[in-house]
């Protein structure tokens, strides 16, 4: 059972792991640097948990003690009770669904094990936003993905906004980090896997066509901004498109995610 | 020709369309009493212009005069012209792509004028957050949505969030308020539009199989927490589901309409 501490000043160094959650450029120095990441929101928490992440601690008002108290039953770390107002000088913000828990890093799987009897792959090669990362996976997990793979640039997917976008299916998806960006794809498909790449490159082809009938596939996303560095672009099996309306040439990328997802699932 | 006038007071009332752009409530006060609304980058404001909506007036740094010279040229609203730091200081956030316009509203137009030629209609009945307002249009203008239909409390897509996710999209397809709630559904039954709510209800069937061969549809999405209303859910022709993986019961509402309107635009 976890151990109940009540706080009653924002400053108690204990709540180290919970401050000043808005400001990004703080926060990914200090979660690198202790291998902790934060989950906020009892159903959040309770999947990171489920998922096989150990906590660290947790933060909460009283009132959702109660919530969550098959989750701290079955943990024995310590875990901070303090009021809505305390929380938020600590964490700079108010916390919708009062609970947050810091939990441990774990290292990167092997390729292997992430693999291992995946017939659909998401591969986001450099994605920039916390948002669309958690988006992707969330859509992922929904349509049919079984394993996500990140490019070395990818923004992370436990930190605070792309798990809560997500709502948890950061632990529930198998993913790492691909070993060697030059040559990821040709790897993938040296493993038996079409590899297609979403783009706008003169040679691309419907989408639902260059997936139709494959056995394995890992399907390639790029950034935001540019999509997909060349060397990805040039070494994908397949260059695919999304049809649009005339006079368009893109979407979000999470809602390109979302449907290429549902295309691929059914193919 | 706009008339460029350098502001070096940020005080100056001139800029008050331009006020505190991050406080929401402020926002939809003033906007709606003043019947204006803002476009933030140069495309978005090419875009609004491009769109038909009259310029009340500019707000740009001086290095995106040239940049949207085309649109200063076709315009005689007032263009004022000052520093980034400035601008900072009375919109209360850093702008990026540097430039603003504030523009008339307009009457929302009748239903008869959005549906003319209409056969891919999407409604969407209370959506909450600007972001995803904006997305589905942005989403439904690349997929090959006609007309956009909102219930009475849907989040505004003119609100400078929505309007930016949107990429201009809210400027292309036409759109207006139902003009009454309780039988939205039915008026568009009764004009040859299968209404079709995606929803989870018992009854639902696959979307592919609901829109399978219909020639005029109205693809219907509620709400982020709750979907959609019983009367909507009830009063639609059909109900239907976008298939998920086991165990998982939704889809963020962004990434739901960018799969639906994908499906139903292959009807």
């Amino acid at each position: 059972m976890a151990r109940l501490i009540e706080v009653d000043d924002p400053t108690d160094p204990r709540l180290a792991d919970y401050r000043d959650l808005r400001d990004v450029q703080l926060r990914r120095a200090l979660e690198t640097e202790h291998g902790l990441f934060l989950a906020e929101g009892e159903k959040v928490v309770r999947r990171a948990v489920e998922g096989g992440f150990t906590p660290r601690s947790f933060l909460m008002a009283p009132r959702w003690l109660d919530g969550l108290a098959d989750v701290l039953s079955r943990s024995d770390a310590p875990c901070y009770v303090l009021s809505e107002e305390l929380a938020e000088q600590v964490t700079g913000f108010h916390v919708h669904r009062g609970a947050l828990a810091s939990l441990h890093r774990q290292p990167d799987p092997p390729l292997d094990a992430v693999l291992d009897g995946a017939r659909f792959v998401l591969v986001l090669e450099d994605l920039v936003d916390h948002a669309n990362v958690g988006a992707a996976f969330r859509s992922g997990a929904a349509l049919g993905v079984d394993a996500v793979l990140l490019g070395p640039r990818c923004a992370d997917p436990l930190y605070r906004r792309a798990v809560k976008v997500s709502m948890g299916a950061v632990f529930a998806l198998p993913w790492t980090r691909v070993p060697d960006w030059y040559d990821a794809l040709p790897t993938l498909s040296a493993r038996g896997f079409t590899t297609v790449a979403l783009t706008l490159a003169p040679d691309a082809v419907p989408l639902e066509e260059a997936v139709a009938g494959r056995d394995r596939v890992a399907l390639v996303l790029g950034s935001e901004g540019h999509g997909l560095t060349t060397r990805w672009e040039e070494s994908a099996d397949h260059r695919a498109i999304i049809p649009m309306a005339a006079g368009i040439d893109s979407l979000n990328v999470a809602a390109a995610a979302a449907v290429a997802c549902y295309v691929t699932a059914r193919r």
